[in-house]
């Protein structure tokens, strides 16, 4: 099935959102009108431009309230479509979409709806074009697509179809199985989109709330396989209104937006992709950090129990272990920036090869590396906000394995605290508009499930977070993102799994580790509103750790200070199935961070 | 009656949030258990913190689904309700906000209700410590506040009383008259916020929508009235969840606040201020533009008709007239940025003295200013954005006037387009968090009445506008603002009026005056859209004059290019009653003027 994508979904100009379409690979355009109206190209131009790019112009939206109207507005609307179909001739368009009459002008009469869309259908195929016939969820009349079908059936001419569009229906809670009905020629267009569940007005979701397929609530799989069920050829459209991808890089939108289209096709079964690995847990997690800037870093990692146990052959990387839980510490160049920051992660991947084929089917943009000779090969790409991501096969008993390229600087550290079992998740603050984009990243390129998303207040303002993982919990990303504004939010954390996390908490202390520093009011709340034991909470309090519980489990974690300007490591212990990241704490731990950054600045 | 605003209104620390309060003259606060949490401060270092800044500590909130459960949860629940009630005691704290349940735990049962709160009562009562029972808008059963007097009434205790939401009471449509029905000495607390009139469950507008009094489209002055009617003598307090402001500078959103409700206060007749004075037009626009980057504003200037008639006795300011039309163009550096810039507004008051009473009694910030001998003494505040206002009496005979300040150094302009009327308004950009708070501003130091908001999809994103004028429109500001993210989004304009746009943008293209190109693809829909002739239709593509209409008149207007990074000129004519800014077309001007600042960039 062609692909294609609604000019509405990306920002800029005509020319940057055509380019940007063509890029990601899109096959066609729909040309939302008033892209057009405000673009400097005529449609000549406009035309030529796209088939450079290799883009037909195929539907041209929207053409409102028309049907079901008085005679002499039925006049003035057929004049207007007159003057449009123009346009779209001198732009190629064969295609024009109709939604159904918001006006009050329109009349409840379906019979008077077919005879009239029948005509603008005749005068449309004198120009041999194509009415695709669209139910609005907040139509006048017509809401629902089996009606907008029974009236395009009523009508019974060559030149008008529907238009199926995913938020109209699935927004209303409709079932799609009726799609089913109807014949697959008769089907002219269908659209794409899929959307958080909110609860408000349906208009204002539309208009601000969609997002790409995979990225929302909706279950469009199943609402596609409908659709093709009918034998429908058309091409899978997506036509996303959305306040944060309006302004952003409508180049990244466009890849964005393909790799959802063809997550799609795959859960539906059109299209195969290299399957999915399993992932198996951490290889390592890589900070940059400066040299000069490094020290705290290495503090903090001795006093944890890392040891430095390796040195890459050619680069200034230091592996550090603490068991087979591995930080890599880069001293290379950052951009200038001191760090430290979260660089790189590495998953273990069942089949390395096979994960970055995937990859790249899904337009992750792969990373060049310089290999040193006899250095390992490992596949990397890059996640949105730029962080490296490697898939890796950890054996240390194979020469060719990546673990090869650093030599042994020492044994492995541990022993201290021998019950840091691993890494549980990374947390990575995202750019503003790079959100969604993120967790479909992680969802389609990493086969990682979304969780729900929260929003937390911190006294930066709203956070929307979000997390991604494996089945099996082994990989965990937890992503976020101020709710609006582009500033102020900029933290990341690497988060290390422990058996017993005040045992660990109390060693690591002892050996100097800096705890966040929690304050007193948050353990007072803690001993009005849960049942821990007074021993317990004071123990808690003492070493600073947090508490959260859902009905599948009870989560403790504690956080070290900060390293650098946003940086620190969490050590947690999840209980019986909690599979959460104490969200509900964020607000108090981000409140302790900010005024810890505050201190020390001043200091 | 004293002022009080909730901390959860303000960003930062609850140090921050203090010293903010303090600062714009706030007498109390509630305090939002979340913001104590997540202190460092212990609930006495927080008491004695607030008390150094003459604050009290009056509220503390909010304690939930307390009430109509059954006899274990009801221990449970006052158990919790004890450890609160020792943290207000150590706060100093005197009411606590009891909101009604939203548990399912919660039965329909008002007896059950009355007498459990009695229970609570009792226990605050021994603390010296008061309840205020609040009706929640999504309460499980208890949503309005008359259901939850009868539960007051019934419990009848005298540490038992109501809170009052103006958000829970007007959100649902509810009648607030029958406030009138309450002793005010059961009126515990009131808790004030407006909101915008949004179709979207009531939660969710609640947490993020609502905004401070006047900044929405609620009638909160007949809201207080029924609450002053009642005897009530507690705090009127600002509780307002807001997205943007919960980012914003606390210090800032603590003036805007207490300039809402000191707008409220004498909107209901509580307060008495200094009369806002009637402004009739514009004294001036003052540009502030680097001397090496000045020539293209002065060839503007020059090719419209202005005249460089006067110059500053002690600064480098100019004085250029078009007949009574003035634009001053100030070449003092600018904390280094080049231009133009709107710096500076004059407008026309018939006592500009009581004018800059009132704006000092709504905390706008005076601007100092240097005066040479003999110079007028200019009233001049600073606007949210930074901009000048300066409250003026022109009047040419009068030697103490700030005309005075100029000496002549030519004869005014006008003749070439002397249809040239005045300044019809001024269109600023606003930052990201500073929207409704300039919207205020405008409306409570101006005596500006607002317009309705629209929102504008640009083709960096969407844009929200908003537009205050005078009654008889003689002064407006247009203000604009993404709506959501920080970035890309900074166009200014000056309106001209002209009584026939045609006619002079004719003339001033004849004179030179660069046009801002708009693109054919706008009257081509202009022609399927509207009636206008053939003829005049080609005369405004010719002219690249835009169009709007409305039920109560039509627009006219055209642009000049920019002259700097972001700064043109418009000329408009109003027909009949049109009273908007035509922002139907401002996503083809935008367009337009983003495609023209590139084509500028690249030659």
């Amino acid at each position: 099935m062609r692909r294609s994508i609604a000019t509405v979904c990306l920002s800029g100009t005509l020319e940057d959102k055509l380019e940007a379409a063509a890029q990601a690979g899109f096959d066609e355009v729909e040309l939302f009108e008033p892209d057009l109206i405000a673009s400097a190209l005529c449609p000549e131009e406009v035309r030529e431009h796209a088939a450079e790019l290799g883009l037909t112009i195929g539907l041209y939206q929207p053409f409102r309230d028309f049907e079901a109207v008085p005679e002499a507005q039925l006049r003035d609307n057929l004049r207007r479509a007159e003057h449009k179909f123009a346009v779209m001739q001198r732009l190629g368009a064969d295609r024009m979409l109709v939604c159904s009459s918001v006006s009050g002008d329109a009349v409840d009469e379906d019979g008077l709806a077919a005879a009239q869309l029948r005509t603008l259908a005749e005068d449309a195929a004198d120009h041999g074009i194509r009415i695709a016939y669209e139910a609005l969820a907040w139509g006048r009349h017509i809401r629902d697509y089996e009606r907008a079908w029974r009236i395009v059936e009523a009508a019974d001419h060559p030149a008008l179809g529907i238009c199926l569009d995913s938020f109209h229906i699935l927004s209303r809670g409709t079932d799609p199985a009726g799609i089913r009905q109807v014949p697959g020629e008769k089907i002219f267009h269908v659209q794409l989109a899929d959307a958080p569940h909110l609860v408000m007005d349906v208009l204002q979701w539309s208009r601000h709330y969609r997002c790409f397929p995979g990225q929302g609530g909706f279950d469009l799989p199943t609402f596609v396989q409908h659709v093709c069920a009918t034998g429908y050829a058309g091409p899978l459209s997506l036509e996303v209104f959305n306040d944060v991808f309006r302004q952003a890089d409508p180049r990244r939108m466009a890849v964005d937006a393909m790799r959802s289209l063809l997550l799609l096709e795959e859960a539906s079964g059109i299209t195969a992709l290299p399957t999915a690995q399993p992932l198996r847990g951490y290889a390592f997690v890589e900070l940059a950090v400066a040299a000069e800037a490094a020290a705290p870093v290495e503090r903090l990692l001795v006093s944890m129990g890392f040891r430095h146990a390796g040195q890459h052959r050619s680069k200034p990387v230091q592996l550090w272990r603490h068991g087979d839980t591995r930080i890599l510490v880069n001293h290379d160049d950052n951009g200038g920036k001191p760090g430290p920051r979260v660089a790189a992660i590495g998953v273990e991947s069942a089949a390395p090869i096979r994960s970055a084929e995937r990859a790249q089917r899904l337009l992750a943009p792969p990373l060049a590396r310089d290999r040193g000779p006899g250095e390992a090969e490992l596949s990397a790409i890059a996640a949105p906000d730029g962080t490296a991501v490697f898939f890796c096969r950890t054996d240390d008993s194979d020469a060719g394995a990546w673990l090869g390229d650093f030599l042994t600087a020492g044994p492995p550290g541990g022993g201290v605290s021998a019950d840091v079992t691993g890494i549980d998740h990374v947390a990575l603050s995202q750019p503003f508009d790079f959100f969604d984009e993120a967790a479909l990243f992680y969802r389609s390129v990493l086969g990682l499930e979304l969780q729900t998303a929260d929003e937390l207040a911190t006294p930066d303002g709203l956070v929307r977070s979000r997390a991604a993982r494996a089945a099996d919990g082994d990989v965990r990303f937890a992503l976020s993102v101020p709710l609006v504004g582009t500033d102020g939010f900029d933290l990341q954390h690497v988060a290390l799994a422990s058996d017993d996390v005040l045992a660990t908490a109390q060693a690591m202390r002892a050996r100097g580790v800096p705890l966040l520093k929690i304050p007193d009011n948050y353990y007072d709340d803690l001993r009005a509103r849960t049942h821990l034991g007074p021993e317990t909470l004071e123990r808690m309090r003492d070493l600073r750790v947090l508490y959260d519980a859902t009905d599948d489990g009870e989560l403790f974690h504690v956080y070290t200070e900060m390293v650098g300007p946003g940086l620190c490591l969490e050590l947690l212990e999840r209980r019986g199935g909690y599979d959460g990241y104490g969200a509900a704490n964020s607000p108090v731990r981000i409140a302790a961070q900010r005024a810890a950054g505050r201190a020390a600045a001043r200091a």
